[in-house]
Formats: C-alpha cells, structure tokens, sequence
C-alpha cells in the first residue's frame, strides 16, 4: 500500500513516520509513505502557494495550481484509488472507514493550511474528505498521519501479533477492559483477584463484564 | 502553559513540536512543550516499562512505577490542573473541551502504547481521559500532538490574526462556506461571481447560506 502526503510542511511529518508501527511497515516494504512538499510544485516565480480569498475577510486560501500539478504529476505515474482530503467538515473517521481504507492501494492525501484550499481543488479532484474529529487543527499534517496511522496497523504483516488489532476497542462493539501488569500490589493498591486466579473462563467473564460496564458508562451509544 | 509529554517514543513527538503554530508558540514564550522519556523512569535493570498482563492474553501492559516515578518528580517542582491519558475510550475531544484546556497552566499527558496501561495509573493519576475519535491508534503520542495543537493555537497571541481562530469551523455552530482564491477561472472552473462582485453585504449573505447548506448536508447534528 501507498501513500502520498501532499503539504506545505513535509518537515512537521518526518519523526512520525520514521518510528513504531509505522516505520516496521515501511521497512517490511508493506507501505510506502511518500511526502511531497507542495512548494516544489509552485507554478509563480514567488513560489507562493497560497493567495487572498476572493469576498475578502482573513486567512489565505491555498491555490488550485500547484496542488493539481503534484495530484496530475503523481497520476501518470500510478492509479489512485482515493484522493482524500483533511477537513474539519469532511466525514468523521471511525474504525469502519479505516478498515476500508486498509485494502486499497494508492491514496494520496491533501493538507489543508490557513483558511482552507480553493474550493475547486475539493470539487475537482477529492473523492473522500475526512474528518478526524470536531475540533480545529493548524493544519492537516496531523490528520493525516492519524490516517495513516489508523490503516496501515491494520495491514496483515505489519502488527506482530495480529490478535492484538482484532481485540482493540472499536474493532468488537466493547471497550476493552481494564488490564494490569507486576506488581500485584503497589503501595496498597491490589490487581483483582480474579485476574490472579488462574482461571481462564473467570477471567474471560470478568473481562466481558467489565468491558460491558465500561461501554455503558462511557460509550452507550456504541451499544445501541 | 506547560505540557508535560510522557512517552516511550519520544523522538516521534521531535517534528510535529518543531514546526508550525506550536513552534511559534514556544519561540514567543506562550507555551512550553516538554516530552519525556517514559524509559528514563525504568526501576528495574532491563530498563523495561511494560510486562505481561494478568490473567493472560496477547500484548503486553504498560507498568505503573515508571509513570508514577515520572508524574511524582513532575508534580515536586509545579502544580498540574490535569493529568490526561490520551485513550480510545477516554472522553471524545471537541472544541468545547480544547478551549476548556486552554485557560489551564500545567498539564501532563500520559501517553498508553502497546495493550494499554495499568488500570491503577488510571485509578490514582488521571484526572481526565480523552480520546480523539473512535478509531484504533498505535500510541497515544498523535493523540497528545493533536490536543496539543487543538489547544495551544486557541491562546490569545498565538496565531497572528486572531480574528482567524475565532472564524474556524466548530468555533461558531456552522461548517466553514466554500473558500476560492486566484486564478478565477482555472481551466473553466469559475469562482462563484457573488464574491468577485465587491459587494460585502451580498458576500457576507452567500457564505451564511453555503454554511448552513454544508452544515445542513454534511453534519445536520451540529444544528440540533
């Protein structure tokens, strides 16, 4: 699977793909993540990427030009199966668009900056805008290495258990229970006994108790 | 503000910190962003932080003396409003709760990796769980760039046209209008002509109809 990251800001992205999950994929040639900067693609002699909105009002829009000279450059050379767009407006992501996001091939991802891109770069070229929740970011570096992050890890091969992506949160319908390790009492505080019997199917009741209770307490809306 | 990171990956926090708003930020003195190295606060000679869990099963959980060692030295030399672990089934961050954070002076972030933490580092330390949407993460250390960005960006002095962060989707009710700028017309696509026509009322009208159309469209929730 491939990646292409377009931005304004290929710097603010290099520590979380070189590291953990990410850069055992890529070293394992399972993903490719590909960041271009969006500056080698500006057309003016100023290599300005952005531009005054038209109405007026604050924030620079970011222009057409440079990023259909990257997405049309980036498309003669393989097929994309999504070109996704980070936004605050965009859908929400959730496991399920991750999942499905997870057996494409090649998708290239845009980075909003400022006060958003030209309207006609979401109209013209974008078939998916994502959301990775209601809340403002400086910009879609972020998100899109959420993305990234979210997909890639489900890829067979790139988690070395692969038991540990299917009994997440949110790949079942439950929270996870509460989990402990050594020692088995800090400073007063005890494991569950349970947890220390030995006995498996106790433990697996307990576990689908506690992960119910969690879920109707934080989340029941999951359970609906 | 202070934000006290602790991760076991450090160095994947080194670039979304270095760059952007957050590092206009720091250079001005507004906010102070520290990351720590969760394996400097090991006990044990293996310098490990996490163990197997009790009661069996894959992945291992990350063990409560090297974040309680941390969090302790912390809390000797400042005052914390929050200590908040970044977890899926953590509270879903939104703006309310970013600009709830932004008026807070210090706050720690726990950062879980691999099955979890233990449940008592939940039980004694945290004050607040956040999560940044329901999907499935490697670590919680995007998550804490993302609150993070989310929150620094909203402290007055920060971005450098206030009027900009006020504007932002999420901030008002409604989903941003569509945003244009030059060239007018790009191979036949045109700017709508109400925002070339100099007419501040008209254009002003137009981008409250084409929130209220997205918002109605994209995310009917946000008008309930």
């Amino acid at each position: 699977m491939r990646f292409d990251i377009i931005t304004v800001l290929p710097a603010l992205l290099e520590s979380p793909f070189a590291h953990s999950i990410l850069q055992r994929a890529q070293k394992k040639g399972i993903a490719e993540i590909v960041v271009h900067n969006l500056r080698d693609y500006a057309t003016n002699k100023q290599k300005s990427v952005d531009d005054y909105q038209y109405g007026g009002g604050s924030g620079m829009v970011m222009s057409i030009e440079p990023f259909a000279a990257c997405i049309e450059k980036l498309q003669t050379e393989r097929e994309y199966d999504e070109i996704i767009f980070m936004s605050p407006d965009g859908v929400t992501l959730n496991q399920s668009t991750a999942n499905e996001l997870s057996i494409k091939k090649n998708i290239i991802i845009l980075c909003g900056h400022y006060k958003g891109i030209d309207q006609r770069i979401r109209d013209i070229f974008v078939t998916r805008e994502i959301s990775v929740g209601d809340y403002v970011l400086s910009g879609g570096e972020l998100p899109a290495a959420i993305v990234v992050d979210a997909v890639v890890r489900l890829i067979p091969g790139v988690l070395n258990d692969e038991t540990s992506a299917l009994s997440d949160s949110f790949q079942g319908e439950l929270l996870d229970a509460p989990v402990y390790t050594r020692p088995a009492d800090w400073r007063g505080h005890k494991v569950p006994d349970v947890l220390l019997s030995g006995h498996e199917a106790k433990v697996n009741e307990w576990r689908h108790e506690q992960a119910l209770e969690r879920t109707k307490t934080r989340r029941p809306d999951l359970l609906e």
